[in-house]
């Protein structure tokens, strides 16, 4: 717990115009997108590198516990303030856009950036930056970092560690550290980017983040296959990447999935729909795109697929992303709370998964609208409860356990992109043993000993 | 040191055949490519992964130093066995390609395969693994994940790193450590692949390497462009990938690379030729491999070029690679022993760094001729003095510390894919402060606290 002689030291860091302590405003940054509360002692909001240095010194000789936090739009509660203490906010001076270097295709940002003003600010200058969680609009750059956020455009370009270069960093002692260089290639000293990656807070406050970036692509086509049954259009992803295919984005849609957008959305779709598969293929010429369409075409008809639709960008292309975007939306008609993983399996592992993820569905007597990430073997698995059913909600939970269990022993993982944090930690143990989980608190413990940086995360000790 | 006890018992873990400590072979294995040695007390071949465990814990407990070994092609010795102790070698059983998965374009390896081998295994299958050090031949796909290394096709393709889906390996005291998994995407827990990467296996022994492997392009043609100044062709170099040029390759020979290879070699370039880029590129289609060779021969014309050559796959494709590849064994004319370096600085930099290397090397009346992979910043610096000389032997060293000082000055890294071991030790002060050094050592202790495995390795304490 913050006393009033803490407040006082940290105000005079960051000045009383850069703290809050009242009940409103900690009520105000209490939550992120899982929508549990936990109210911090005092919000702060930095105004550059060395006062975050000055403020965890302190806090690391004080034992003041401390967030960092992006936009908060986080899944899995990484920016929750589960311990009280300070909330280290990015958003009101650390979110600027400082370089963008078009000689060497590089950004630099500050943590607070939102992803999509960079997205837009490098595209003006005929660049790209392809990371693009579906919170892209609202969501940090500095977040993305530290939950190693995905998006639509991994099955062909990989996701935030892929485009992290450098990084500048706070340890928990207030040292702080450089971490990787404005090069392709660096292999002096221990990869400490790499470590920070993903690591949603707990070892080091990011500073600075220095980005690849690519040339802008010139072409892209948006496609629809229309497939009778999910086993199809799962059986339809692996085979057309295997078969060359290198889509910018592979999305999938489930039959319940269809069945929702049809009744809740009146969108039109064949009455043999029983599975999508959607996606953009680019590239610097107009026959590599083609060249990308006919795999798909040929791959997709071969495993079942009764319509193949090719749409120009613009109106034709929105209209076929229109089904996806509306996905998560339209799937409330089967219970009032989703509870909602983003397993990920080995793809060719995909139409197993999703036969034994329906199966314990139907087993609990929950229906399980899936869909997501096909292309890169992610999926979001919804477990529609009714939100009100105490009974409901532990069964719902009991379902997600079972769907963990089984994607781990199928080789996949509790998380593709939305990370651990609070609310997939008590399942840390299904997928590693005591010597992962027992390495995982060697390396906390070397960053910060006294355990101050978001603790109780990641299933690692309070 | 190990007495006869030691080796007793771990002649009971591997048995008699797979453990040497007869002086002949104790020589045979105290080398790597820096060509200088270091005598283990004894080299163990281990047969799996339960090998190496009991190796570990038996030697972690009586503080035994281990050092692992690939293939002992390593520029910087960071396979040397510099405290004496155990050299684990790794290329006796440990040598395995488990499995290739082509549905998930997977490949799962053991440490001691040689890189070229398992770069043949998948395109017999039509899959792709781009990463190519100029030792592939003879380097381990181990050693590569160690270093983190890179190569030719790194301009396009990236690094080691990038290849790299999961790790299994074993930490000092025994425990073994599953990290990553078979999926695009997996956010779940530290990025214990990512640390273990570059880190020359001073934190755990590397046991087995998944990797992503990509569909293989089908067209490919090779191109040089011939200028009169190096400082117009570094110019190119980022001109032209500012521009949307996506070379799988772009590798830069300088003019007194040039002049070696006419007069050691005889080979004919033109009179005006002051230096000389020389790559492929690649593509899906002719219409994106023609894409790409429009953007460079337009941006290197701008940049000065007098000629730009285009070269079909084959014959005339191997003969504009024949200068490249003969780059390193022209340039002894210039000097019997050339201490040899690979900085790396972003490309827009690529200019000013070279003339101001050129600077240092004439100051002290050595040649310093420069070649490499300027498509991804990295150039291999050479130089060049009387091996038989104390004196230059001494100069040398202080132009190349000169060297690196300028490079970190001017945001380059002291190793762009060699590493740095032993033999850029003592430069580590240059590139990283007090506070990163020292989170380096925490790290290491989190690992390793007995200190066994490769001790002295990239400046960390013996």
């Amino acid at each position: 717990m913050i006393d009033s002689k803490h407040i006082e030291f940290l105000k005079g860091i960051v000045g009383a115009e850069n703290i809050y302590s009242d009940k409103a405003h900690l009520i105000a940054y209490s939550y992120d997108a899982t929508r549990t509360r936990y109210e911090p002692d005092a919000v702060l909001f930095p105004r550059h590198e060395q006062d975050i240095s000055d403020i965890l010194k302190y806090c690391n000789k004080h034992k003041i516990v401390i967030t960092p936090r992006g936009a908060g739009s986080g899944f899995t509660g990484g920016a929750l303030p589960t311990n009280g203490g300070i909330l280290l906010g990015m958003e009101k001076h650390m979110n600027q856009i400082l370089e963008i270097d078009f000689q060497n295709m590089v950004a630099v940002v500050q943590p607070g950036v939102i992803n999509m003003d960079l997205q837009r600010a490098v595209e003006e200058v005929g660049l790209f930056y392809p990371p693009d969680p579906a919170s892209e609009e609202y969501c940090s750059v500095g977040g993305n970092v530290s939950e190693n956020a995905g998006g639509m455009r991994a099955a062909k370009y990989g996701i935030t560690k892929d485009y992290v270069m450098a990084l500048r960093a706070v340890r928990p002692n207030g040292d702080i550290i450089r971490a990787g260089k404005r090069t392709i290639k660096d292999v002096a000293g221990y990869n400490i980017a790499g470590i920070l990656i993903a690591s949603e807070g707990t070892l080091a406050v990011i500073t600075e983040i220095t980005l690849k970036l690519l040339p802008k692509p010139k072409f892209t086509k948006a496609y629809m296959g229309i497939f009778p049954s999910v086993e199809d259009a799962m059986n339809a992803v692996f085979k057309s990447l295997a078969a060359g295919a290198n889509p910018v984005a592979m999305e999938f849609l489930d039959s319940l999935v269809v069945q929702a957008l049809k009744e809740k959305l009146g969108i039109e779709l064949p009455e043999s729909a029983g599975a999508l598969l959607i996606g953009d293929v680019d590239g610097n010429v107009s026959d590599e795109v083609e060249f990308q369409l006919e795999i798909l075409d040929k791959s997709f008809r071969e495993n079942g697929a009764v319509e193949f639709i090719i749409a120009d960008e613009g109106e034709d292309r929105d209209k076929l992303w229109y089904a996806r975007r509306n996905a998560s939306p339209s799937i409330t008609i089967f219970g009032s709370k989703k509870l909602n993983e983003d397993i990920s399996v080995p793809r060719s592992k995909l139409p197993e998964a999703l036969t034994r993820i329906y199966e314990i569905g139907d087993r609990y007597g929950f229906k399980v609208p899936c869909f997501g990430h096909a292309g890169d073997g992610n999926i979001h698995v919804n477990v529609m409860v009714d939100g009100s059913s105490p009974q409901e909600l532990e069964d719902g939970h009991k379902a997600i356990e079972e769907i963990f269990e089984l994607v781990v022993d199928m080789g996949g993982t509790l998380s593709g992109e939305h990370g651990i944090g609070t609310s997939k930690a008590p399942f840390m143990s299904i997928a590693f043993n005591d010597e992962e989980l027992s390495l995982f608190r060697d390396i906390k413990q070397a960053f910060d000993p006294n355990n101050i940086l978001n603790p109780g995360k990641m299933g690692l000790p309070n």
